[in-house]
């Protein structure tokens, strides 16, 4: 999606280890009108999927979650973060390692709002090792909904996130594909 | 707001100590369309006050937040929690008791993303003892910027935060007053 692709041009910046940080349109400071136009480009590639639900991660995910969600006219429900060690029975529960913040997490969903009748699309902002795709990947499997595929915002296409999961059949499109991010350029694919 | 209220009334779930779980449509499932409903209101109330940025903090304010805003076509800055002591100086940084899960965090802002040009309306879910609207103030007021106002989804009228914030003087706006939750009932102002 080109409009993302030179905002990311624009706007991100590349710190040490192959970061990149856009905090100043979609994770910290949010360009909703941005979003917008995203919602309607995913809406293009699964809008004749039958897709009935969204599900996303908290926190960054919710916003382009939500906003891509009007445009499918479903609900959004977003998994959330525990750091506690028992889960009741009443969630479906994936854990997820995050390289960001070197930890992890459990990720729960209730199971009032996932089930084997929905029809499931997940929407995430960042997908590189593709740690907490495979965790909502997961709990989508525990609820034995249908998966019709994953929007991403951003993927590093140069981490092995992305391609793993496509070779094990999964449908992922990503609005931009970052190629590398070597000597602090971003270039696309 | 008649049809939030109707809605808190038919899925509200009222749990021991004046806990209101609004989950199935606004907190951890979100009904996009009611929110959509609820962006038109906020923008009534708020739309000729030259807002220029919304305030918001993780994790389920941004979904309402973000909606909104493409109401007003300004961006949203959400408020980080970060259990981190030290707090680099890039940072607006406010202490937030959260007597929900009973622990206290920081709640940090960019100072890239807020200062004294803007013009800031703090949007957020629930109002109960203030204390996340009252941390959100206080970045406003750090940053310089000025605020309009605070634009809320739900208030509990009976805890004393929004009454306190309105005795100093601020504007704030909910889109449902909870009047008592006393014997598991819910009854609006």
């Amino acid at each position: 999606m080109k409009l993302l692709e030179e905002r990311i041009a624009k706007d991100g910046e590349v710190y040490p280890g192959n970061i990149l940080k856009i905090d100043s349109f979609l994770n910290h400071q949010i360009d909703v009108e941005l979003l917008d136009a995203m919602g309607d480009e995913l809406f293009l590639l699964f809008g004749n999927c039958g897709v009935n639900k969204i599900l996303t991660i908290e926190a960054s995910g919710i916003a382009i979650a939500s906003i891509a969600a009007l445009k499918f006219k479903v609900p959004v429900v977003f998994a959330k973060k525990s750091k506690t060690a028992n889960i009741s029975s009443d969630y479906y529960c994936a854990e997820v390692i995050s390289y960001t913040h070197g930890n992890t997490n459990n990720v729960i969903v209730s199971k009032s709002y996932l089930n084997r009748d929905d029809n499931v699309l997940i929407i995430d902002d960042f997908l590189a090792t593709g740690e907490a795709l495979r965790g909502l990947i997961e709990i989508v499997g525990q609820s034995g909904a249908k998966l019709v595929g994953a929007g991403i915002a951003v993927e590093k296409a140069f981490q092995s996130g992305g391609r793993e999961l496509r070779e094990k059949g999964y449908r992922i499109e990503s609005l931009a594909m970052i190629k590398s991010l070597e000597d602090g350029k971003i270039s696309f694919c």
